[in-house]
């Protein structure tokens, strides 16, 4: 039953962590697989939907662990990713009587992750925290590489702080009550790391899809995995996003455009994501890097995948002007200009800017009215 | 008139910073005595009451720095060191389209540097920032050390960051401006340094009081260097405060329950940590670490330095009592055991706890009615 167990090191000096990979972690207890930091209580977050879920379990798993374990559960919902949400941490840790030794659980999506991880940071100027995904993307994303925030009116995860957890558990079995679209949202950013980092992943992948699509354990265990020692390598050169960490944004210039321009929550992330791999494989396409058939063959494992492939018109009447305006206010833009994560031959990445011309080549070609 | 320049050089590896400490700064021009951090725009955060006064010297000297020079002006006081004010601070940002290299500039007390060193953690999850500090207080102590932060409903300086700025200005002749009332606060913190690091200075702050109330700016000038060598040593040591950062809180325990107790702005912070220094002084004393002589030169110099010496009563029916609890609900507390700064031979300190039936006569012993 817990043949599958994968333990990915996330090597980053005095802040290094374990990712623990496994089935049923959460509910069918083994807390002696786990090695929790210490601490005088425990503070589970999670919202109203993955409460009722698995807050139980996981409490009961923390028990014999902490002295006091206490919960919070936030509105479901990136709509509720702001301050007043992160406030609700903030008075449950006090109303509590949490002190530096508390140790915050992120139980929930990478909304949670985002939420939970930004608090443990700025209470009482940073406690542990650890990070429990309980959706693909923030399996094989989110929760990995310290990046924590909430969104602010003006701007989406503008707010935050680079912190990292002192352990993440990915329990595999959480991913069985996920919604189908949440599930094909999370393959978006899994088939991303294909492209930029490694070719002989997405040909597994292309074999694979119809397993990971039935929440098959062992096919899930490998892309968790994979997926985070891709960004655990990326994550351990470039801890604070100077450089080389910014091709984990492939396809997501055009994709914040696309989730900002529809109003959020019209799109997921991951559809923008997967819409905006294949505006940025065009891209590379038009400048020389990648070949047709590769952006035919990424166009195919995302529509198998269940992802849009097609991006949305943002605007009737100058959608290119539209697109490249979102993207000119993106906090990954420097002084307006806009920096493409493209494919320089499929498996390697390269962030440069291009020519605006082109980028509206790529548009119009690739908007769907 | 530019005799006085001293550097204190901060060593926290990729994290050091110079504290340029000379008069004239601000008001007087001499970029070129100056290194600023490079950006693309310059944001100078200051109140309404600092703004007036110095806020246009410095965007001046900033222009040939930086491409654009923003300001935003917060509400004054403590009272306004919340979430709403930080807030004022990403929405300057935000609307002006700052991006990650935008730096930002803290001219004001420790309000001030607080607010904009919690602000420059968390916007894009981190830019540079300069602290300008304009109270004694502030060029003495929270300047330096990378504490930054906001008050909770329910705490002080709950939600924070440990945030290094890049460069502390410490421009003397702002300090002719401050009231005598806020003088004599931050020749409390000055005076901390003595009993916990170099009872040499202390001796010196004996012979040149006088001068330091005059503001000579000579006196200023050795008493602002000698302060932030003595924190810059003990930061180095600690910088995330996990041991030996804590004897920086001397006199704090006591003077935080006189802050809270008094409800805030009632007493100065400098006003609770002089009462409370006299506490803690007798309280080493009671455990046999001092002699008498010790605390009564700390009592009288206190008293020239304008400072209160007697502790004010919190709690008419039992004082000792409401002293403890406010005690046991404070920041470093751990699971309510109240942790002493106390001095252990004049120029040494050491954190531990004591018996509360001695913490009782201390508090019964000090207090005026
Ligand atoms: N920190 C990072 O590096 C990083 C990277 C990528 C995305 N993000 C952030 O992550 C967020 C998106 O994460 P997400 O896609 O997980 O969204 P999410 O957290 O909103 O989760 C999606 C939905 O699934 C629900 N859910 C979660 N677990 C479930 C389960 N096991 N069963 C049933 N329902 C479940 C959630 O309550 C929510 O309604 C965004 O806010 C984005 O900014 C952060
Ligand atoms: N970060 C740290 O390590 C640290 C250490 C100690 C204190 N603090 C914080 O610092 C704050 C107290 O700082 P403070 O004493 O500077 O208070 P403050 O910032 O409120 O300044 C005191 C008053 O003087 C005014 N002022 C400032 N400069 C002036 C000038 N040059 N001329 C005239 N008026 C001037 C201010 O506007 C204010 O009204 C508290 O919030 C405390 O928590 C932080
Ligand atoms: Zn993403
Ligand atoms: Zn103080």
């Amino acid at each position: 039953m817990h043949s599958i167990h994968h333990t990915v090191a996330i090597e980053l000096g005095a802040r290094s962590y374990p990712i623990e990979i496994a089935d049923a972690l959460i509910t069918q207890g083994r807390t002696r697989d786990l090695a929790f930091p210490a601490g005088t209580a425990a503070m589970v977050v999670s919202n109203t939907l993955v409460q009722p879920l698995y807050a139980q379990a996981l409490a009961q798993r923390l028990h014999p662990h902490y002295g006091r374990v206490h919960t919070v559960t936030l509105p479901d919902g990136e709509a509720h990713k702001d301050w007043q949400t992160l406030n609700l941490i903030f008075e449950a840790l006090l109303t509590h009587g949490c002190d530096r030794k508390t140790v915050l659980f992120a139980l929930g999506g990478g909304v949670v992750g985002d939420m939970t991880g930004f608090a443990a940071a700025c209470y009482m100027r940073g406690v542990p925290f650890v990070q429990v995904p309980t959706t693909l993307l923030a399996q094989v994303d989110s929760s990995v590489g310290g990046k924590t925030a909430i969104n602010h009116r003006l701007g989406k995860n503008m707010i935050g702080a680079f912190y990292q957890p002192r352990l993440v558990v990915c329990d595999l079995s959480t991913l069985d009550t996920l919604p189908e679209r949440e599930l094909s949202a999370g393959l978006a950013e899994v088939i991303k790391y294909g492209p930029i980092a490694d070719m002989a992943f997405f040909d597994w992948l292309e074999a694979h899809m119809d397993a990971l699509r039935a929440r098959d354990k062992v096919a899930l265990a490998h892309v968790v995995r994979r997926c985070c020692e891709i960004k655990a390598e990326v994550v351990a050169q470039d801890e604070r996003e100077s450089g080389l960490r910014a091709i984990l944004n492939f396809g997501h210039t055009f994709g914040h455009a696309i989730e900002t321009g529809m109003g959020y929550g019209a799109w997921l992330h991951g559809e923008g994501v997967a819409a905006g791999m294949v505006m940025a494989g065009e891209l590379s396409l038009r400048l020389g890097l990648v070949d047709g058939r590769f952006v035919q063959r990424l166009r195919a494992l995302l529509a198998r995948a269940g992802l849009p492939t097609q991006a949305p018109v943002l605007d009737a009447r100058d959608n290119a002007a539209r697109y490249l305006q979102l993207m000119r206010v993106d906090k990954k833009a420097e002084a307006g200009e806009i920096r493409f994560v493209l494919i320089d031959g499929p498996g390697r990445a390269l962030v440069r800017p291009a020519p605006d011309a082109l980028v509206r080549e790529v548009i119009d070609a690739c908007c769907a009215g």
